[in-house]
């Protein structure tokens, strides 16, 4: 019977401690995002992300744009924050209206100020083990819980299933950065389970309810459930079969209130390490 | 026994076609190298460049600078090179002096200029399967064998031995960008015969002699030999016991021979592709 990784509690802790940091410092860091139209989960977002950092003592900066914006209008805007001194972290919430590039305002955003990590010179410096700024989020908050929980993933088989740009490929290189031996399976993967069944660590990331079972994972394997879905009635499920799962594994998040809670945090984690890289206080 | 693919002749025919649709060019490709030191093997490496850049009908700039040349003076060479509209593409020749910070220098690199694509914009567009200006030589080259001969990686299992910035990470970047199943072993992977014996693929890039023996290889798989290692009596070797291997690969590269010849033919059509580029020729 696996312990249940508890998100909720972590991300608290972690919170806790970015709000005892903050109150310690004479400027207070300051998260700006930009938000362009009126999607309803966007809008919850943002709010959550603003609320959040006003809780912990941060500034916040919420610039709100018409779905129909021109392209030039928004980079404008994202120059006028990466050029404003009080500002240290940037964040774009996505999806953007199709009309947008979204690479080219992923590229517009200073990536000193690239809170989300999205730019690629960010993306590539993770690549390359190098010396960011600061981590993309939710792959951020998966090593916190780990951390947390006192798992190793070093010499360890870590199977990530799904190749996104949030969250499976910069997970499968920081994996790497940290000595796992990382395999990557998608889609076009044949035979997951193959892969699944000899994990050591498995990190899903998909968006397929319950598509992880219990005859994929190997007995003591630790399983992270990124996917987070909406079922008709309602109930959110993740990727993996939690009930039948939990029976085999060692350690498992449960959704929700596993990988979820972490990403926020991690946002406000990234914030304050930008305020501090821009003010030499690291 | 295994089809020997022949690199030599994959890189002959593909400098062939670089030269034709240069002559068919009003202006010329221009690579610039700088070579800092007196290293015999980088000087080797910058003159065969320089000999094949000006065997294709491109020009070549080579700039020697020395040993104890400062941090800045490099830079400022580069930036030179950055703003001169003749010079369409840019490489630093590798290893650099301690006293000079290699990560500052390759970030110096237009990355629009950035031949070699260590910048880590130019990793990081990779990484997320974006749009860049072109792929790192070594990787490029193995795609452009495995193109020759029909090999798809699509669905397949690849395990990638080696986790290097020139190659390892890169090549399973892109893999993974081709739709294989990647898997990244190295030095603290434990039980990679478990990983290798399995591989549809295997790509070694780790420079120990003979080390991927026939009993780690699964029987047609196709083996991709990125080590190279000159023994004390002179000998060439590779990652594999090639004698052995071939028993049992579908196919292999060998060593010397192999994936070696297409680093520089690389070079060249990445040059090519930049000057291109810059000129609106794609």
């Amino acid at each position: 019977m696996a312990v249940i990784i508890d998100g909720k509690a972590v991300s608290k802790k972690l919170l806790e401690h970015i709000k005892s940091e903050t109150e310690k410092l004479e400027k207070k860091p300051c998260l700006a995002v930009i938000i362009v139209g009126n999607d309803s989960a966007s809008k919850i977002y943002v709010n959550n992300k603003k609320k959040t950092a006003l809780s912990l003592g941060f500034e916040s900066i919420v610039i709100e744009l018409p779905e129909n914006v021109s392209e030039s209008k928004l980079i404008e805007e994202i120059e006028k924050l990466n050029n404003a001194n009080n500002v240290n972290a940037i964040l774009v919430q996505l999806p953007l209206p199709e009309h947008i590039d979204a690479s080219k305002i992923i590229e517009t955003i200073k990536p000193e100020k690239d809170v989300d990590c999205f730019h690629p010179s960010n993306v590539g410096k993770i690549a390359v083990n190098g010396n960011g700024f600061v981590y993309p989020c939710t792959p951020r908050g998966i090593f916190s819980l780990l951390d947390e929980y006192g798992i190793s993933v070093r010499g360890k088989n870590v199977v990530v299933v799904g190749r996104s740009n949030i969250v499976g490929r910069p997970v499968a290189m920081m994996l790497l950065n940290k000595d796992a031996t990382v395999t990557v399976c998608h889609s076009k993967t044949a035979n997951l389970s193959e892969f699944t069944k000899r994990a050591d660590v498995i990190v899903s990331a998909v968006g397929n309810p319950k598509f992880i079972k219990k005859e994929m994972v190997k007995t003591g394997a630790v399983v992270i459930d990124v996917g987070i879905t909406r079922d008709r009635d309602g109930t959110l499920s993740g990727d993996v079969d939690f009930e039948n799962v939990k029976e085999v594994a060692s350690f498992i998040t449960p959704v929700p209130g596993g990988v979820g809670p972490m990403t926020i945090c991690s946002l406000m984690q990234n914030t304050l390490a930008l305020f501090k890289i821009q003010n030499n206080l690291l």
